[in-house]
């Protein structure tokens, strides 16, 4: 995720930033809470549409429609999200109620359902209610509008128990124009995505084909949200959207892979993933710290991969955060039970900037120094297993008694 | 972890009901809380010997001490243990404090060290205070006698977070003899077992050969130590050892694999272990209620036993239990993660006896049955996943408020 770093990105780049976009928002009585729960995102034109899902073998209703949507065509005009009920587990009653609401916004932008594509999130096992959603759909298409407080409007009706909405683009030149790349993200707990995270909407005016489009957004996917993780519970709709307009490129031919202009549009789209990624760690259900953990060092990519994760996932490490404890031996044995073929002999553990175990044995690390790491908003975790080059990243936060409060608490 | 409803398991035999077994505790001073620290389990005969570890790639010396041992001979004079300081990633110097804990013990009931083993269970990452082990172990030894309060301080010796001792036993007719199997086990946090957990200890009086012995051991901790999670994070120290005295059976040849004597003492022996699991369960750090989680109808064994621990290890299923939730969306997408093949259209859920969820729709379960069962201490949840005949059980807990408090201070 050092990308970020390089590229400048700013959060004041959304959904309707890129030319062609524009996006509205309502309040339809999804939630109880009587927040903003509808949003709807149109392109003034057929954008190049890529999209990845959840890898579960569970998943929702409007995973299924967007994935048959997308397997029938390549370009999009618009997706509608909802908020407060994910429609997941609900049968043949739940992908009719996500192919209607396709059907809504077609019908109004003046395009086929299989043009749109759908995505909720929120409890699993109950019905949408329709007769809320038929009503909220003309509200929010009411709305329509481009600049920052659609923006808002839009990233603010796609959360649930996140506690701020999460924004991020930036602008990029590519053959001679400005080109932008604006998006919103939701999420703070069921969240260890694989291929995506639970709902993020990208918006460019760049000129991608489909298949390139898609082919970046799964390696910016693979760099950024596939490296997060809040609970280790994959959730049933986790869905990315990429939609293209190519506005801003009038007159050029599209992006394709291998040029320069390819490197710099992916380098910004994988840097806004990223910044939607560490918004979506540091806003994680009860998290008040961000955990940025590394392991180098592995006998080979996969390794590193399952050790990464199995620290990033385990409890007693996340508690240990929490508490502002350097418990370090919890790191080193979750990373031990990970499938992995170094033993703790061959390890070294450094948190922060502290050196703490070497070669089996702890090195009597200056105490002072550890607890200054520990109190920090965001700690760097850096585990080498001594084996060989494999390398992998986690993103994640902490374990705290908010957490529990707000996972025992959800649907009751 | 049905046999235990066969075979009647008491509490009130311990690790020295059997024959030949004597057991003895002090308090060294490795605690900072003046708890007792320190057990000794030695038998007056030489005992076949089996024992199952961690398969954690980290591991502590204790565990490299005690595999070094049974690599060499195959009957042992006893075990020592010590709580408070697992004596994990210490290094040679580790390795050595490890060797001379078993060195003092034998010393003093006149065998070689190699006839003793050594278990320890505490903070990762810190060197034992030998003085304090030195001083500890010849009080342990001078302690040593066999009977109810022997037993009970042993058990409490070995305890680390616990909130109390653990220890079942029963007696089983065997060539017309009466055979005594007795145990204690510790463990309440870091409970992730894959071939033993952290920290159990039987003793029966039993004759078997040792090859038959550990086959009996490693398919009884199969069907209750390794069913169980706390947290999903498997201990660096887990050790299972069963020493079988023999002196119940003299005159007897001693049980062989196959015959009905082996199948009753293999079924004693797993119903000892079911009980001390399910109190390890019950003990849990934090846990208010124990779940018990079946998965049916899975394409294979694998398959169920993934889906099972990964809906024991959701900490989004556990705070939902904990806030007596039945936010049932959470088991059947944690399935759906585990790298099943069945989708949701053809799962079927039932939580305690109530039916949720079938054929990819919740079937309008009735709030109220539901509320009572998921007020209750102890809850079934049964997952068929609708594919073939794959079956697979784990036992776990809730995660409380109090799992956060007891893991964010553990060293502090």
């Amino acid at each position: 995720m050092s990308v970020a770093k390089k590229t400048r990105v700013d959060a004041k780049i959304g959904v309707t930033s890129a030319k062609g976009f524009r996006a509205g928002a309502a309040t339809c009585g999804i939630k109880a809470s009587g927040k903003p729960d509808l949003a709807v995102l149109v392109c003034d034109v057929s954008a190049s549409a890529a999209a990845v899902f959840t890898t579960n073998q569970v998943t929702g209703a409007p995973v299924q429609v967007s994935r048959a949507h997308l397997a029938k065509r390549q370009t999009m005009r618009g997706v509608v999200a909802s908020s407060g009920n994910s429609n997941v587990c609900t049968g043949a009653r739940g992908l009719a109620d996500a192919e209607e609401m396709t059907g809504l916004v077609a019908r109004e932008i003046g395009c086929p359902s299989e043009a749109v594509l759908v995505a909720s999130t929120g409890v699993i096992g109950r019905f949408l209610p329709m007769e809320k959603v038929r009503a909220g759909i003309p509200k929010a298409l009411a709305a329509l509008s481009a600049g920052p407080k659609a923006d808002a409007a839009f990233a603010r009706a796609i959360l649930t128990t996140d506690t701020h909405p999460k924004q991020a683009g930036t602008r990029v030149r590519i053959a001679g124009r400005t080109v932008t790349i604006g998006g919103a993200a939701k999420g703070v707990g069921m969240i260890a995505p694989h291929m995506a995270t639970t709902l993020a909407f990208l918006a460019t005016d760049a000129a991608v084909e489909p298949a390139v489009l898609r082919a970046m957004l799964v390696r910016a996917a693979g760099a950024t949200f596939n490296c997060l993780t809040v609970d280790g519970h994959m959730s049933t709709s986790d869905t990315m959207v990429l939609l293209a307009s190519g506005l801003a490129m009038k007159g050029a031919g599209p992006i394709a892979e291998g040029p320069a202009e390819a490197t710099a549009f992916e380098a910004a789209l994988t840097a806004v993933c990223a910044t939607l990624a560490h918004q979506i760690a540091a806003d994680a259900e009860g998290g008040t710290k961000v955990i940025d953990i590394r392991v180098t060092g592995a006998a080979s990519e996969a390794e590193a991969r399952r050790a990464a994760r199995a620290i990033a996932d385990s409890p007693l490490v996340k508690c240990a955060f929490f508490g502002e404890d350097p418990n370090w031996g919890r790191i080193v044995s979750a990373a031990g039970a990970a499938g992995i073929s170094s033993t703790g002999d061959s390890m070294r553990l450094v948190l922060g900037d502290v050196l703490i175990f070497e070669r089996g044995t702890p090195v009597g690390a200056n105490r002072k120094a550890l607890g200054k790491v520990m109190k920090a908003r965001e700690i760097a975790v850096h585990l080498d297993l001594g084996a060989g080059r494999g390398e992998s990243r986690c993103l994640t936060c902490d374990l705290s008694y908010d957490y529990v409060k707000i996972n025992a608490e959800y649907t009751t």
